[in-house]
């Protein structure tokens, strides 16, 4: 026995990848099981969640909870049950023989019989000033979640695509103004929704602009925006290269990220999970056409935002991972009865 | 005019059948995106969860959550956002004209532009004296939800096929015995989970055999069990016939039904809404294969365990709720778009 086989001698029910909502809901389900799973908590412990301040949209809370608090919560009842967690992202994974096997970024190797990527899809930031402080404070990266608080604001949509003109479309039931800020003369979004937007009377639309940095604080919220513009689009990047741009301040209420999501699905490169071309996985539906979580691989599911690319909702996604950990259980089961004889031959 | 149509001229933008958790999900969603959504409570209001007393594996809540105050929590939160509640039922579903119209068991018609379908699946009863008092407080109708609690215990499952089997084996984690209980000798499960309840060794089979009471308190829980046997089967029907029967009372502190679901569907009737053979609603697949909540009628979604013979899970039920509130508001703005030019013309 080499020394890599005596590091991973140990082979996990479960390894659970992320700790969102998805994740610990999938945590809970695991552990209540019996199952022991092992949740890797990824570079964002907690995930999207804990970029916002309240979340009211969450059946069961009346008064609304903080997403810190939710996914405190739904951490300490996973650890209740039994679930461990640890510190560490996957870089890599095998999935191609049994037990599967995991790299971690700090050189750990880790196996496991079932796997459940739970990794989600992280919003794609501008990189304004002050985004940072102002993320959850009146800048946000999710219209559904958070529109509803501002009513009577102006605000801003930053972005050009479908999902820009669905928060834009969302806010304007809202908001007094809302305003499309975008780099280029051109929406990328589809022609249906560009249409819908540009008909509806709150939506307006400033072309060949960016955002450059964000004005307020954590106590009053977003209060104002800087923009820069060019006529030939992209003004960001014409004036790092010392073009001459048009700078302008405006009072906004609220500013919203709609440039897209990425979902955290590098670590799956070269494995027989199948993705789509943004990266999202897809996963299977069973003989009479009903959802599961399973994925193209026996053995790995999928759980939240990392399999959705539609919804994106602490809720779907509690529920989703709770789904996944019924199917890897089931599953486990099938693996035991298939593997227990071999086993007893060999003892 | 006649006076039906004055009693309908309020078209609603969107009704939800059902109050359980999926329904409520749904009326948050709904009432934050301001659609104003009117809730039918229905016959069972608040659902199958209100038949349990703890909750632990929804996420949020560490300590656990009583299945009463869940669904109070949600209620407030929905009404909180201008969602409706109303006690009723719907008999009939016209779904073939725009609007829909609902016909309610008191003889109320509604009118609405988009539908959720969230009225659950009802757990099938045996039927045993003191199951209405015990329900909740040791007999349960979900060994996900509550097998945890009988961790040494020793239990019964009440039933003979597939989900019997899934309870059985579920429950062996757990328990010290688990008795299956059924009123042949034959099993209606398929062979392969049929096979594993039989090789497993905590797990025992008694065939022919019927339950007929159960024991116990809301404060001691479950206690015990009468079951009756009759070497032909079907003890209780030949017990009512006058048959000799042989009853015996044993000690246990737990007690699983698990002779199945019905979906609450028969209002679809006649509609296009598409069933399995068990009458659980179907939802489709988006052009991508991803799921979505939209039925076969076109503004019609189905949310919870009216569409998912699978998992029945609160936290399921919720986030599919969710979806098919998001999936309602979409449609809802199509329809807008579609009408709007209509509208106008016959001003």
């Amino acid at each position: 026995m080499n020394e890599a086989t005596d590091a991973t001698a140990d082979v996990r029910n479960v390894v659970i990848v992320g700790s969102g909502v998805a994740g610990l809901s999938a945590a809970v389900y695991a552990a209540r099981a019996d199952l022991e799973p092992l949740v890797l908590e990824g570079p964002e412990p907690g995930g999207q969640l804990t970029l916002t301040t309240d979340v009211e949209n969450y059946l069961g809370f009346p008064e609304g909870v903080g997403g810190m608090e939710l996914i405190g919560n739904g951490k300490e009842q996973a650890e209740r049950f039994g679930a461990e967690f640890e510190h560490g992202t996957v870089e890599d994974a095998t999935l191609a023989d049994r037990p599967f096997e995991l790299e971690l970024s700090n050189g750990e190797r880790l196996r496991t019989r079932a796997l459940i990527v739970a990794s989600g899809a992280s919003a794609r930031w501008v990189g304004a000033e002050n985004e940072d402080e102002l993320m959850g404070y009146g800048l946000s990266t999710c219209a559904t979640c958070d529109g509803a608080f501002h009513r009577g604001d102006d605000v801003l949509v930053i972005g050009g695509g479908d999902s820009a003109m669905e928060e834009a479309l969302f806010l304007a039931k809202f908001a007094d103004s809302v305003t499309v800020v975008h780099r280029r003369e051109e929406l990328r979004a589809s022609e249906i929704m560009a249409d819908r937007a540009r008909d509806n009377e709150t939506i307006e639309f400033r072309w060949n602009t960016e955002l450059e940095a964000l004005r307020g604080s954590q106590d009053e919220g977003v209060t104002g925006a800087t923009l820069v513009s060019h006529p030939e689009g992209y003004p960001l990047e014409k004036a790092a290269n010392g073009a001459d741009v048009t700078r302008e301040t405006v009072d906004v209420g609220g500013v919203f990220y709609a440039i897209g999501h990425t979902p955290n699905t590098e670590f799956l490169e070269g494995t027989a999970v199948d993705r789509d071309e943004s990266g999202y996985l897809y996963t299977r539906t069973d003989d009479a056409g009903r959802a599961t979580t399973e994925t193209a691989v026996e053995g790995v599911f999928a759980a939240g935002d990392v399999a959705d690319p539609n919804y994106q909702q602490a809720i779907t996604a509690a529920g989703t991972g709770s789904m996944a950990a019924l199917d890897a259980e089931a599953y486990l089961e099938t693996l035991e009865r298939t593997t227990a004889p071999a086993l007893e031959i060999s003892q």
